[in-house]
């Protein structure tokens, strides 16, 4: 619909929890209401930020310290926005998201000890208005998603690199984000099988927000 | 002298300036005082960082906006800060260095028109205690700094290509640095010959700083 701006939706959750799968289940149920939908990833998602991804990403755990990292997710973060995310929202699309501001503030700031006070001026200056209007917090515990992330392995293997303890501290990042702003967040087993996460996601997404083209 | 910390001296200025030859000649004049010295430059001067200036300063004029920019620029300061600047000045070595966060104030800043309380809150919680003893900020007419620095044009003219009323407002910029901090800055001429450049960077640093290992 002309003039009504779309709905931005994030999931969020450490390494193997099966985001990128139920991203696109929800892409195509959101589709059969008669929406356009917008499927996209951080870091990542237009040409400058995957640029920037493949370098946060990839090489040894301690090739950036976390607050060199936070200012590379912010940088991928705002490319993103500016060339994707608004101009999708601005124009009536939906946008589903596979990671957003609160992996940083899991990652960077919970488990990688970088001050608060940076991740919230960087969120006042950078992201401006476009803020999740639902968060999918995908919550398992780490070695069960380590586990995954380990069969899937590819380059992209610097967080998976850090070691259990990092891992947990994670784990309580994205739970207690989750608990901070129940409105917003929806926690989801995601060590459920598949169909049944599916199902906990769109029952999160057709109670919370009005789903029709 | 072990447990006395280092000085930080910055060369700041638009394109073609000519700091990088006159880093090189400050920094053969300290070590024949006996010091040790470190001259850097940035964007770059750690190998993280130096992955960031590859990808800042290549490509099409608006490749990155301004924010963007911002946010890579301190990612590269704060690898620099960590890995090469804090551990010289700690160890009692001068640092040299071509640009520091000046130089973000003015490109995109002044010129680039990224809101300054952005800036300051990332001069605040990156920078911390690294701040330039001594500022040398080489002033010069854009027509001229262009000339020359075509003259040596390679891959890395991302903001060369940003046309002359941006230019213009860089030097501005700079200009307005220098006169709101005149005790950490001094206005170089850099339209003079380079001996006479080399004369004038000599008599504001042995003016300014105590100059002997």
């Amino acid at each position: 619909m002309a003039g009504v701006r779309g709905r931005f939706i994030t999931f969020e959750g450490g390494e193997g929890a099966g985001k990128s799968t139920q991203v696109k289940r929800l892409a195509a149920r959101l589709e059969a209401q008669g929406l356009e939908v917008v499927t996209t990833r951080e870091p990542g998602g237009s040409p400058g930020a995957e640029t920037i991804r493949d370098i946060v990403l990839k090489g040894a755990a301690d090739r950036w310290s976390p607050v060199t990292e936070t200012l590379l997710m912010y940088a991928a973060r705002r490319d993103h926005i500016e060339r994707v995310i608004e101009p999708a929202l601005t124009r009536g699309a939906w946008v589903v998201c596979d990671r957003f501001a609160d992996s940083t503030r899991a990652y960077q700031g919970a488990a990688g000890g970088t001050d608060p006070g940076l991740i919230s001026a960087l969120e006042t200056h950078i992201l401006q208005g476009v803020r999740p209007d639902l968060t999918l917090v995908f919550d398992l515990s780490p070695e069960v998603g380590l586990e995954r992330a380990h069969a899937r392995a590819g380059a992209e293997m610097r967080f998976e690199s850090k070691g259990m303890a990092f891992h947990q501290r994670l784990r309580d990042g994205f739970r207690a984000i989750a608990a901070a702003e129940p409105e917003r967040c929806a926690v989801i087993d995601a060590e459920a099988p598949m169909d049944a996460v599916e199902a906990a996601v769109w029952t999160a997404v057709s109670d919370r927000l009005v789903v029709h083209g």
